[in-house]
């Protein structure tokens, strides 16, 4: 995206002063051997020759970059006042890769100050808002780069070569139904439920009757208008609800990229939630984002893009399980399928970039690229992984002999 | 084991007094609805009939048990002064749960009596005098029990009916090798190695080098030797060291059922020794004996049988990588088949069961019964669990599509 881009702000006039340079080798020497170059509105330049290069083109993005890169990056890209020469992605992945060696060494003092932010809070009327920001942000505007069939705004599964996102969309959707064991006349709960299309492939291609809560109320409203028009509103229900009000039972309990946004501190209110649910051989599955270590999500992303977002580590996932028995069975990490998931998310994306501009305006263009370009290299670094953690409760003895099934 | 034997000891003399009476009926109350009757030396009863009684011989071990019953029951039962009527596995089956149960009610003061007792430490010098106690009882006496091929002392896999131990151990060992994905040439390191099977297999099937570690001073003697008589030793090395002073360099790093030793306070030292061992794209597994939370061994299990054991919780396995920034890939759970291994186990035991009383006496063929039969109790309740975990660096990228390959 960012090569085509016109520069509709003016670089600063003038030099560099001695504090600035100064200030820019510090930034780049916080960053071991991070393969870009870095190069301020006058010339000056730092790094790595070698074809990737950051233009810094004004003095106050300088000084917030080096107050806080991760923070401040997405806001000055955004706005064009950080501009990336060469591939994205491949730049990104090196910041990433850099900031993490730098983390490791310690060797310089500014990284004292750039910090993870706390993420928002999660109380119930907190994450109503923080889906709103996100999710309601318009139907149209996701239909526009999500898959055509099931618009899944969560990892796809590409177990073959060539698959297209669609193909992917529906592996995935079918590998999580196996590890569900789904049969004909269950009743499933799904946590959050996106636009609706896993809970409408399940009653479809399973037979199941499904529950599926969600606090947009946009996705809510377009996934029941969905279930009516495919004659299947007597078999999936959506409730405009948060997860901890789920109540009822149920044979299997699903959820799909809702876990990233209930944070640590509910855990033990998700599983309490499910423990009252679940029949006693029924099976669970939840499909997160997560990491390798306990940390804070990239602080940009978690203000402007996912309030209150906090992608766990499995240590923290368990406090989900551990409280009330439930045997965890099965954990795969899909990392990889993510990145390629948002590659196709991303050329997508930048084919409406035109669309979307229209409507939104050139900075919203820049900040989703940058978000999704981003999100890509994160999982690529592995900085973020993604997990499908299968679990039963511990006494039940109903348990596959093999997980062939999977790959049948 | 238990209905054959000849009660040896005699019972006490003369009836039950008020206060064993209260005792007997304050145990039962703590066990809610244990489904078996507890039968004292006068034919006082409580509990509730239905085929399975428990018998208690004498006051003394009426008080001992009131006191501890996790930890006095075994050598009660050791020493003939309890015998259980009816299947044995059945009755710790019930006996486990009803346990699980009156701690979750939390209905009986008795309870904060029974507590676990905290396990023997596991410094590199008494680590060695616990593997010794277990694990240097004689290789004559395993091999009566174990599978005939790779003295395995570490769970199967079943993955289809009817296979037998020899069968389902090789299994095993290949589902680990496929997981770690080895190819002719590899160096592979392994912590903890028994009887140096494995290694053998790995080496003969996948054609890698090994090196095996393990303090087991008649296992690595055993082990040696059978590789020179295999003429495997120039590709297969055992060494008698502690997992702690590992070195070298490897592509694949693996310990079977060792973890169940090593104890939480150690777990970021296996991984130091993990982070300077294995390759940048190398893999590791880890198969352990598991916990769904927090929680101490068997009290009877950790004095008499494994000293110093201590199987984890998936939260606590975590800190073998999460400092590391190791990237967990793959959790499997095969609970129930190390219960079916350990029917396999104590059905050989048994008919072994003439031979090791004549020189072991009929104590110790009672303490070990009771083990493999609580064992399997176990996991059939899922007290335990068996966890075996893939992982790799963190920016390690070169992953399989999908785990098909494990079952091609």
């Amino acid at each position: 995206m960012s090569d085509g881009l016109q520069r509709t702000l003016p670089s600063s006039a003038g030099g560099t002063s001695a504090a600035e340079r100064w200030l820019l080798r510090a930034v780049m020497g916080a960053l071991p051997g991070a393969g870009f170059e870095a190069v301020l509105w006058d010339g000056t330049r730092a790094g790595e020759p070698g074809g990737l290069r950051v233009h810094v083109r004004d003095r106050a993005a300088l000084w917030r970059l080096a107050r806080n890169p991760e923070l401040h990056f997405g806001d000055l890209y955004s706005e064009g006042r950080i501009e990336v020469e060469g591939d994205l992605v491949a730049f990104l992945e090196r910041a990433y890769r850099a900031l993490e060696a730098g983390r490791r060494a310690r060797g310089s003092p500014l990284l004292r100050f750039w910090r993870d932010v706390a993420p928002r809070a999660r109380s119930i009327e907190a994450a109503r808002e923080n889906i709103h920001q996100h999710y309601d942000l318009g139907n149209d505007f996701y239909a526009l780069w999500l898959d055509r069939d099931a618009m899944q705004y969560t990892c796809a599964y590409f177990p073959e070569p060539g698959m297209t996102l669609e193909q992917a969309q529906r592996a995935k959707m079918h590998h999580v139904c196996r590890k569900l064991r789904l049969q004909p006349g269950q009743q499933v709960f799904e946590a959050g439920c996106g636009w609706g299309g896993f809970a409408l492939f399940m009653a479809r291609e399973y037979g199941v009757r499904v529950r599926a809560w969600n606090i947009s109320h946009e996705q809510v409203k377009y996934a029941t208008e969905r279930a009516r028009a495919l004659g299947l509103a007597d078999r999936v229900e959506y409730v405009e609800d948060d997860y901890r009000n789920i109540r009822g039972a149920c044979d299997a309990f699903v959820s799909v990229g809702m876990l990233e946004h209930v944070g640590p501190e509910n855990y033990p209110a998700l599983g309490a939630v499910i423990d009252r649910t679940l029949a006693p051989n029924g099976f669970g599955l939840i499909h997160s984002i997560g990491r390798n270590r306990p940390g804070l999500m990239n602080a940009w992303i978690e203000r402007r893009i996912f309030p209150g977002a906090q992608p766990p580590a499995l240590s923290q996932m368990m406090a989900i399980f551990e409280p009330y028995d439930f045997s965890v069975l099965d954990v795969e990490n899909l990392r990889l399928h993510y990145a390629e998931t948002l590659r196709h998310w991303r050329a997508r994306f930048q084919a409406a970039a035109d669309e979307v501009r229209a409507s939104r305006g050139e900075a919203f263009v820049r900040a989703w690229d940058l978000y999704l370009a981003g999100s890509i290299a994160a999982f690529t670094t592995g900085s973020l992984q993604l997990f499908q953690v299968v679990f039963a409760r511990g006494e039940n003895n109903d348990l596959p002999a093999s997980r062939r099934h999977l790959y049948d």
